[in-house]
């Protein structure tokens, strides 16, 4: 064991920390063959944190708490353990645009699935995929949509999970109930695990320095690993608080660690039909997935593979774990005012109690609600009982036999040069705010069904239009005809914003030819899957 | 009295009953020096009904049901009874212009108080203004935010109210409750009014008429006038429920009848402060009527003068009468679906209960909501518990002492011309729609401050800029610069529609100097009260 040195600070205590805990499960020479890999799952519908959210924009796009959108903060909160290039996003094509503009650096990779098939799919396909890599690799999987108020108990359950995968177990990470919640899921364990005296003395240092630092960390944080009895789906209430008071009961967080391996060989007993169709995939590459896929199974990991495994290990611990499933979640993680309300942007509030209101620039006045969220964005808002947050699902099912575009797209598009927003769509024009950031520019493009009129409001932007090229400022305006080539770049350090009138007899986004572009769509766009094994790609 | 022919259809039917009636009332000798004024009381502070009224915009602006707003309905249901030149309106400067705007043909006159002092001031202002006109005239006095579903009804109520105020009564319109209604105040009627046999027996005919014609009017439709035993206010439900269960307690509806010169000896004799105050407008003019105003007493009609005078009459009715005095109004007015909802607009809903959403073009997504009050416009939304309705006043508040214009005017505003909604606002920007009628066109103006850029979206514009005058299409846009006069005309028979981005680093709409306008609107703004008495001004 390493010596402990006296700290010096709270930052080198904090280090020494880390360093004991690290070095006393992982010795230098332990498992430095087994590359550790994270697979984030990231799909989802976007339906349940709607209007937020959209199909193409799904909550953990979102920046629900902290300066971090959810995605962002759970690459920060792995990067201690895992580099971003053994990092690896499950998403769908909806999205994987919109997730790859946020996390440009340190780019992560991307294993997009044709369409969602429950998690059993997509772990499978993430293990197919990464077991090319590494076979003897350990994956740990985690969800793109959760809120952990201490991250640090989490890393130390991860370092502790990465050891006991490696023996061969499948891992799950448990978090202490504090509620009688009936929208997670419940692991009751069984007996300690015997191999890890380690992690046990660990956790007893954990304890003691607890005592001696007095910095907040229970000395429940860390508890020794333990054998799965078994899982139980959401339950009733009643059912709930008998979990809450038993010690043996812990929720079910959704995320995991395992050999690739291991995983891999309970697929293959235990969904055989999963295991053929991802030897298909991998045999024939790109070109089977999505007909592959249109024929898999779409149930659970947790369903088709942890309820049926004698593998099963958990590890408990208290970190404040919360999945963002719904808006009913903000109340477990966002502070409230003395009547219990969240009230967040440009909100007046006359006698709520107990009331989510998640407002825009907008005003959203709000007057002696009780229970209730309210969500507001541009072009949609969301009213709520809190008791009925599940079924705002059904409000996105609702939008989706209408024509309009609320459920898929919001009014701000966020691209990588920037973003424009729609303000405003009428019978043969449509207009938009277009943002630049200093020293990008958009593709050189045209359209065969609209011209634009370019209102420079701040900055300069250098225009192509056609043969020329001349740069216009504030208050100065020009035209790009209808087929024209044209090029919108901002040369300057301060952003640049323009306000674009189109015209035409058809506006959509679809309508535009790219020529050459700084972001790699100027080819023709990829249908389904492109990469090796069709899946895995890095960000350009 | 006339005979009474046979009707040959239903519409000759109702012509014979009217005609029967009014002259049972009314042989044509009878009252025919009486001028017969109607005021309509239309000021209000536009905060009952936020965010769709506003304070430049109140809510008998609103077309809160049916095709016209309150305040055309309320001019429609008196056709019959008074020519458009004997109606005045009594309004404040804040809401004049678009009250004007709205009522331009046939044009009532409008009565102009510089604040508001409640319904005392306000009628003794129009009385006093009236008695110049003539001094033995009587005076109806209507409220511009009533609904009244048998308007029928009403104008009977009104000829015989007039009959009796002739005789020197102040004459109350009375109607039935249909509810223990604890937002209303209430009426107790005495003895009958001994002298008016005849409205007893057109009572009577309306009774036959009812059994007859078989068109639904119930035979207490008609009711004789009676004396006034007390008025009570708001009552609490208990005391509700009682007068609901008595025959002698009706809804104190606001509208009024009597002689002018009765109503200002009772306003000497009452209110002594109000009489001087109104001697004083009456002598010196406009020039005194903002000093006087802030010094009258600011109290009601029936406060004033109604519970202390021994002169008054009440004329019930059951004409389906409801103040629309706050959304909850709304409840008894519009038709409701299974679930007792009232949905208007782009509305998702999803197991709500009971509750009124009134959106616009945004999509509202209301999920399992009892009891709420959704009201959506461009740039504010209105959540509310039904309970507290009465709250939204509040909500006003709280805006006014921020910097933003919510609870001032609209993102559309109505102009002679057409309209223009204000898109956005940025920093150095401002972007609106404007949109001109066939065949009209704006002030010739310019501006110190910004400069505009046009596109024209839709139908062609005659444009003068500076000494130039020309013509452009949809596609094609054009550029004032700061400081050069220009104008917009729309010289087509379809609207004209343009999209303007105004630059500059002041953007507000006072930024205007007029040239020449056909709206009248070129000279220099007046301020306060204008014209004969200082308060009598008819649209240009």
């Amino acid at each position: 064991m390493l010596p402990v040195y006296k700290p010096f600070c709270k930052a080198h205590n904090e280090f020494l920390y880390l360093q004991r805990v690290v070095f006393q499960w992982y010795p230098p020479n332990m498992n430095k063959d087994l590359t550790t890999f994270a697979v984030i799952l990231a799909g989802g519908s976007g339906t349940r944190f709607w209007p937020l959210s959209r199909e193409t924009y799904p909550k953990q796009l979102l920046k629900i708490f902290g300066d971090q959108t959810l995605i962002q903060a759970t690459l920060s909160r792995i990067a201690p353990l895992i580099p971003a290039d053994q990092i690896y996003i499950v998403t769908n094509p909806q999205q994987e645009e919109q997730i790859r503009f946020q996390l440009q650096a340190p780019s992560p990779g991307f294993i997009t699935e044709p369409i969602g098939r429950n998690t059993a799919a997509a772990i499978g396909l993430a293990a197919m995929t990464l077991s090319k890599k590494d076979p003897n690799g350990i994956m740990v999987v985690l969800s793109a949509d959760h809120f952990i108020r201490d991250e640090r108990v989490l890393l130390e359950q991860l370092r502790l999970g990465r050891e006991i995968a490696s023996q061969g177990y499948l891992v799950t990470i448990g978090a202490k109930p504090t509620r009688p919640e009936t929208a997670y899921g419940y692991i009751q364990t069984g007996e300690a695990l015997p191999d890890f005296q380690g992690a046990e003395r660990a956790a007893r240092s954990g304890f003691a320095r607890s005592d001696a630092g007095g910095d907040g960390i229970e000395s429940v944080a860390l508890r020794p690993p333990h054998r799965v009895v078994r899982f139980f789906e959401k339950p009733d209430r009643e059912k709930a608080s008998l979990y809450l008071q038993s010690k043996d009961f812990y929720w079910n967080t959704g995320m995991f660690i395992w050999k690739i391996a291991t995983i891999l060989e309970e697929i293959n007993r235990f969904m055989p039909a999963l295991a053929k169709g991802l030897k298909t995939i991998s045999e024939q590459g790109a070109e089977t997935i999505k007909e592959v896929y249109s024929h898999l199974p779409s149930i659970s990991i947790d369903y088709g593979i942890l309820e049926k495994s004698d593998k099963l290990a958990v590890i408990p611990a208290e970190m404040g774990w919360e999945d963002v499933g719904s808006w009913n979640a903000l109340d477990e993680i966002l502070p409230k005012n003395e009547a219990g309300n969240i009230l967040i942007g440009n909100v007046v509030n006359v006698g709520c109690n107990n009331s989510i209101i998640y407002a825009n620039s907008r005003v959203i006045a709000a007057v002696g609600l009780d229970d209730i969220v309210v969500a507001d964005t541009d072009d949609a808002t969301l009213i709520c009982s809190k008791g009925k947050a599940q079924e705002v699902k059904q409000v996105v099912e609702i939008l989706k036999t209408k024509k309009g575009e609320e459920h898929r797209v919001h009014r701000t598009v966020i691209r990588p040069w920037g973003s424009y927003t729609v303000l405003e769509e009428g019978l043969g024009y449509k207009l938009k705010r277009i943002m630049v950031h200093p020293k990008s520019r958009l593709s050189l493009q045209s359209h065969t069904k609209r011209s634009e009129h370019w209102v420079v409001v701040a900055g300069t932007a250098r225009v192509t239009c056609g043969e020329s090229v001349y740069t216009i400022g504030a208050n100065q305006s020009t035209f790009v005809p209808m087929g024209v080539k044209h090029r919108l770049e901002n040369p300057m350090d301060e952003p640049l914003q323009i306000i674009e009138v189109q015209c035409g007899g058809y506006l959509g986004e679809d309508d535009i030819a790219r020529y050459a572009d700084d972001f790699g769509r100027a080819a023709p766009a990829a249908s389904g899957i492109t990469g090796p094994v069709g899946a895995v790609k890095k960000v350009m």
